[in-house]
Parts: structure tokens; C-alpha cells; sequence
């Protein structure tokens, strides 16, 4: 099958064997991929990856490895060949005690879909356990369906902290995830600000009611009770150090590549509170999506073939879009 | 009055003016105090501060400044003079939206005994707000109610965050923060360790049921809960990494001068939650060394008189000891 590999450098491959499904697992044939950060990061170097890349898509289920074990989520009814699908990332042992608690996600023997362990979704086919795969309701493109793995991960916000319909709330960061998160946190009706560098990226909250404010335009009050980074870089904790309240909360959302010197007595001095946050759940995103209530459309930036791939690679490290998307139909 | 100073070095003054009590405020005699890392700190520049050093004490109320004010907490009656007091050490300015909220520990223009704005209590003499006051119980000797204030500063842990009996625990660091916080969060009855390089100074825990280990035999795996930082370092903060298992709670006691390179991303990967902890509740403090439940008579090294604070002071630069009291009687 067709193919972009990751190893010696990037490339598309034409003879790549096409996965078999194990037990308990699909082949999905892949309709629609996306790029993300941690794929540009990955050509890196970052977490050593080598073999297909890829974790965001939307597909169509083509076999079932072993269908008495078909179960699935979020569908309510079987999964079975047909049936268009978007899929967890995180595939755990199983065994081990996080997996054990639903926390597969933090298993340490995890395989994660074109990042560790696990070919991806930029290719023709991909295979994912049934366990990790969501049907896509009717009303929901494919174009939408790709945004679900992201969107997922700005819902895991409210799934790890209360967010107050009164708080005071910033989310640092115009890119995708900033954006996904401020839409996905206003829906609280709190009192939320997106803060951003780029006019053309704010404009796509704001056109969804999110008050937005460029970052050389704000004031820097210490009266946030959350503040939400998703800046990708060390400056957004301190700039939310700058803005969080007493006792406020922050919201990592960033993984950042390397160390910086950073001053954590701001955090005991003001007793902050500082979360961690990664992948999120997907029937909250898949709802929202269902709904209506949350567009992703606009921050589709451009849509190659995965001919183009390697292309589109290196068009989203020169221009930094928001979402460049892969179509494999 | 006589006052340990520190203004173009450390000095004892025997004509330093005695404070009066502003409106609302007590004049407390101080019978005992205790020197606290922080006071260390501030004699190598910290906080900018210069005046007189201390914020732990147990003292008498001498006169209050405005006796229809005179209400305390505590206590259960008013405070007057003679009464055996301790005393909260940061000072709101009783208008601003954290005053309004009882937050005054995190009032923007607040004083801090000893520490900022304030004269503090290595002295005769030492005013407070009544409202900070509290007074001591019969059966807690000055030894004991001196460490009132790191005791509260121990049981604010449990203030932030549900601490669940079958919870695994680790605290970092046998200094007095750290011991303090093993014996106050073993109380929980949670599988509690005490982590540290000093054996004489973890036998102080371990001679009151908390579970020790020395840091070079400790086995690191990903597996507890929570873990407290009391080390004072950053090496804290790393350590806490290798022990926490995913969506883990670490708790910043410590106050680290400086800045120094530090990866964030492991929270994120792994959720990790960080809660910045200070300053605490004087009345469960209180309570646990009238219940007789908590010892912290064994964390005493050294008592000096007022005439030898100087000397402490250079004890503790070279010694490390747990715990040097200044005697004022």
C-alpha cells in the first residue's frame, strides 16, 4: 500500500505491506488524515520515531480481525466493515494496572498510533483495536471527523478540572489546539479570552463568539482563575503566571521538546495549581460535533493528496497553518 | 527594646524602638521563636527584606491598641491582655478582593512578619492584627506552640487536596517542613514514606509510626499517589517525577531561590497535577498539639538566648540543624 514513512527521512512509499488486523482489532481504510505538530516534531527527532506517521483521521471500517470481539464505543450497536470510524490513539497491554482503571492511555507498555511503537494514518490502511475506534455519526464529514483526536484533547480539560460558568479564563495560544480549546471551554459561558499573535487565526474563535485579544494588546492583570496554555512554548507559563490569580489554575497543555530554566516558587508563593493535560475523550467531541456547536471546518488551512505529502510537510513548517489535511479517497 | 537586625548585615540592637499597637493590633511579648529557613534566606539577600528578623513565636498579649476591635480567633472568647498567643504571619490589607475572600495570605499589598513590610517577632516585642492571633491551649508548652506556624503550613497540604486513606505517599525531604508534613499527613492512615539522607533526622518520624527510607536506598517506581517536596531543592521536583504514576498529585512546599532548566512535558504526558503549597490553618495545628497527637518537641536542636541570636544564626548556617529556638524569657 501507499505510505508516508518516517525513517532515514521523509518520504512516500508505494510497496509498504498492508497491516493485517489481530484479534480484537480493525483495518480501517483510511478516507482523510491529518497533520499535527507532534508529526512535524517527530521529523525531529522527537520520540524516536521511525515508520508510518500519522494519528488523526477519519475511515471506514474494512475487516474485523476477530468479530466476536467487536464491541466498540460511542456507537451503540457492533462495529462492523462499513462502518465510518475515528480512533483513539493510545493502545494499552491491557493488563497492567492502568489499563486495568480505563487509563489505557497511560499504560506504560502503550503503543500510540504514529508516535510510538504503532505504524500511523498516513497511509491507505491502519489498523486500531475495535476498543479505540468511535462511529461517526451520519451528519459529521469526514473533514470534520478528522478534528476529533484534537478536540478530544481540549475536552479533557473540563474532564479533569470543574470549570466555573464564573470564571475568569485565558487560553494562551492562537494555533489549532488553542483555538479547539477556547471553543470547547466557551460553551461554559465563563468569561473567556483567547489570546493569540495572528489576527487571521483569532478571527476564526471570534467568528464563533469567543472574545479574543492579541497578545501585544493585553493586560497583564493577575486575575484569571484559569489560564490554558497551548502556546507550545516556555513562554506560555510564564506569561499565565503573569495573569493567574491566587490559587488559580493552570492548564499545560503543551509538551515542549527540551529544558528551559524555569522558577516554580511563583506556584507555592501563590499556591497554584498546575494540571497536566493530554488526550482527551472522544464521545464529548463527536457529540459537539453532532451538534453543530463547535465548527472545525475553518481552521482547515489546505487539503493535499498524500502524493503531496512530503510536500505538505514541508509547507506546514514554512507557513505554521493552523490544519493541513491529508486526502487519501 | 532589644531586636535581632538585619540591616547592612546581622546585628543584635539593644535600643531598637518599641512597636505600638495600631488600631485592631496587639503588642505581644514573645516569649520563644524559632529560626526558619526563610530568616536564612533573607540574611543572603531574599525577599529584599531588611528589619527585624522572625515569624515564629509564642508570646503574651502585653495590651491591645483598640479593645472593641479585640475579637481573635481561636480562642472562642476575646483576647486580652496575658493571653498565651501564636500568630498568623501575613497581614492584608483588609480591602482588596483576596482580603474580602479571607485570602489574605495572598493580599497583593500585604506585610509579612519579618519577611516583608513588617518588623517580625526575634524581638522584645512584636504587634499583630488580633485577628491573627490565637491563642494557645494550657496543656501545649512554648516549645510546642512555637512551631505552630510550620505545622499549619503542614496541614494546608490537606486544606488543597483530598488526601485519600488508601492513597501511597511520599515526602521529600527530612528537614522540619518535611517531617512535619510525614506527621501530619500520616495521620490520614495513607501508606505514608518519609524520604531522606539523614537517618538521626528520619528516626525523629519514624519514632512517631511514619515509615522512612533513606533516599539511596529508595526504590523508584511510578507508583504513588502523592508526593510532598519539602527538599528545598530541585532535585525535588525530578525525584517526584520517577515516583508519581500517572495523574499523580505533587506538592510544591518547597521555595527555591533562582531559576534552573526544568522539563515541563512529563507533566503533560502523564497529567500530572502540581499544587503549590504555603502558609496554613492555625487552628488544626493547634489542635493536633493539644490532642497530644503530633510531637514536635523532638525536632528542637539548640535553644539560644537573644543575646546569642547572632551565633544561631551562624549554628544554622553550619550545622543544618532541625530546629533553633531563641529564648526570650
Amino acid at each position: 500500500m501507499r505510505a508516508l514513512l518516517f525513517k532515514n527521512g521523509l518520504k512516500l512509499v508505494n510497496d509498504y505491506p498492508k497491516p493485517e488486523p489481530g484479534k480484537g482489532e480493525a483495518l480501517v481504510r483510511v478516507k482523510l488524515a491529518g497533520i499535527c505538530k507532534t508529526d512535524l516534531e517527530i521529523t525531529n527527532g522527537y520520540m524516536g520515531f521511525t515508520g508510518i506517521l500519522g494519528h488523526e483521521f477519519c475511515g471506514v471500517i474494512d475487516a474485523v480481525g476477530d468479530s466476536d470481539l467487536a464491541s466498540g464505543k460511542g456507537s451503540g450497536e457492533s462495529l462492523k466493515p462499513g462502518t465510518r470510524v475515528v480512533g483513539e490513539i493510545n493502545c494499552g497491554c491491557g493488563g497492567c494496572s492502568n489499563c486495568l482503571k480505563g487509563l489505557k492511555a497511560h499504560c506504560q507498555r502503550r503503543s500510540t498510533l504514529g508516535i510510538s511503537g504503532k505504524d500511523g494514518c498516513l497511509a491507505e490502511y491502519v489498523t486500531l483495536p475495535l476498543d479505540n475506534l468511535y462511529q461517526v455519526p451520519e451528519n459529521v464529514s469526514d473533514r470534520e471527523a478528522v478534528f476529533v483526536e484534537p478536540l478530544a484533547a481540549a475536552f479533557e480539560i473540563t474532564e479533569q478540572i470543574q470549570l466555573k460558568p464564573s470564571a475568569k479564563v485565558a487560553v494562551l495560544g492562537d494555533g489549532r489546539l488553542g483555538i479547539l480549546s477556547a471553543l470547547v471551554l466557551n460553551l461554559t459561558c465563563a468569561d473567556l479570552t483567547l489570546i493569540g499573535k495572528h489576527p487571521e487565526k483569532l478571527e476564526i474563535a471570534s467568528g464563533q463568539n469567543v472574545k479574543t485579544v492579541l497578545l501585544q494588546n493585553l493586560e497583564k492583570i493577575q486575575e484569571y482563575d484559569l489560564v490554558v496554555d497551548a502556546t507550545g512554548n516556555f513562554n506560555g507559563y510564564r506569561l499565565a503566571l503573569d495573569l493567574l490569580k491566587p490559587r488559580g489554575c493552570l492548564v499545560l497543555k503543551s509538551t515542549i521538546t527540551g529544558n528551559e530554566k524555569l522558577n516554580l516558587t511563583p506556584l507555592v508563593l501563590r499556591e497554584i495549581t498546575l494540571v497536566g493535560s493530554r488526550c482527551g475523550p472522544f464521545e464529548p467531541a463527536l457529540r459537539a460535533l453532532g451538534k453543530r456547536i463547535i465548527g472545525v471546518s475553518p481552521l482547515i488551512s489546505a487539503i493535499f493528496k498524500l502524493e503531496q505529502a512530503v510536500e505538505a510537510f514541508a509547507y506546514c513548517k514554512g507557513k505554521s497553518p493552523l490544519k493541513v489535511l491529508i486526502d487519501l479517497n
